[in-house]
């Protein structure tokens, strides 16, 4: 149930600085302040992020009213942190690189604490596609522009193809928990991935627009079509990077 | 000396809503607000940002002490922009498309404001490649993971190349002025881009690592042979989005 760390080099460094969380293994004692961490969940914005975590106070009964939360990444602005109880909340700002940055300095951190059996899951916004508002998809598989599961990674100047599947068994788990709470619309399905907001996801208000309202209608249709229910911009890399490192991981987003 | 929107669609519509600066043509003025802009400063963390207009709060010689700058962007979380006098310093968090979402929008911006001659300049942060710590780099070419001046934007499913040549007079200028202040170690050279701060930079600290330390010395050598002095994550889609709407734009990272 430990984090698969590939990277050979790791442990023979006499110091891994998890620079963008401000966050040392010689700075802080990881394993007290993260060993018992259970669940980490993840979304774009810092204030969602911190919302969250007070949620979860509340949910799980904690002691304190959960308003004062500290930031545990106070001493960078890259991203915010919180933890309640088990569960560890953590902001990854927008795009696949920047959730790429976040996501080897948490999978070292979940290493470095030596946790185990970690359940980490994307709660972040997406578009949704034929789908009603306020709805949640739970993604069973990300897939690229091209409405494939694959994530395109440049290794050096190598580019390497890896898997984005997600753990199949979590999404009918949150399923099932989502037909507990009356009125609450989940759905599972295919989660498009883009690099861009605009012109990659058929927008006609960026500064930028070069196709027409049918070519974009007719490419949305295509991936409704192939099974696409949500677009947002870093599920195929979550999806690789979690998959990789052996988390059992699940992206569900509300489309807003 | 207007931005050059290319966007068909954009001047019928009744309302645009800037979503990602909580900003929009109907809830705000934004002629009177940005109509006297002349200078643009982005850079990825919204603290140094904001540090960075209270220091040109400074050095034009503003009235009061610019300490209580008000973000303009407080309503969201996703980017934070100040304001000293005909200076915009807005942060851009790390990444491509992160940096996308705000340039579009940060170019309807200055459209609807009718801003006329904007400069803007890219103040990040950099790796550098064989220079000296402390050394800034003007960038006069932004080159991708292969070392080519190209930016491949998806749009909707193509993949369209744009080019990714700033704004060499610019370059010089900042390359003068740097030689006012003493002991200012300035260069000019290719600035390489990367979609990946660990894999894609040759970092033997990621959570992945599947090169050898000879193969990341050989590539980086490779890239300091096509003139590459500095790597970071946003320059070819900036110098991409400046370049098609009329903006004189130029990066300029501090190698730290």
């Amino acid at each position: 149930g430990l984090v698969h760390i590939k990277n050979p080099y790791l442990d023979s460094m006499e110091e891994d600085v998890l620079y963008h969380l401000d966050l040392g293994t010689k700075t802080h004692n990881l394993p007290a302040m993260f060993g018992d961490i259970k669940f980490v969940c993840v979304g774009g914005s810092p204030n969602r992020m911190r919302a969250f975590a007070q949620f979860m106070h509340k949910e799980l009964g904690l002691m304190g009213d959960g308003e004062d939360l500290a930031d545990i990444c106070a001493g960078t602005d890259r991203y915010a942190m919180y933890r309640a109880g088990p569960v560890l909340s953590i902001s990854h700002g927008m795009g696949i690189p920047s959730i790429s940055i976040m996501l080897h300095e948490l999978i070292k951190l979940l290493h470095h604490a030596k946790c185990r059996d970690v359940t980490i899951i994307r709660i972040g916004t997406s578009g949704g596609l034929g789908i009603e508002a306020g709805s949640v998809v739970i993604t069973d598989m990300a897939v690229d522009s091209s409405f494939k599961p694959r994530f395109e990674q440049v290794v050096l100047d190598d580019v390497v193809v890896r898997s984005t599947e997600l753990d199949k068994d979590l999404a009918e788990e949150l399923l099932a928990c989502s037909k507990e709470i009356p009125d609450f619309r989940t759905l599972i399905g295919h989660t498009m991935c883009t690099y861009d907001f605009y012109e990659g996801q058929g927008r006609l208000d960026g500064a930028l627009c070069s196709f027409s309202s049918e070519k974009k209608l007719e490419y949305l249709k295509r991936a409704y079509d192939a099974g696409v229910r949500n677009i947002e911009m870093e599920s195929t890399a979550f999806a690789a990077l979690c998959g990789l490192c052996g988390l059992k991981g699940e992206s569900s987003c509300s489309h807003l």
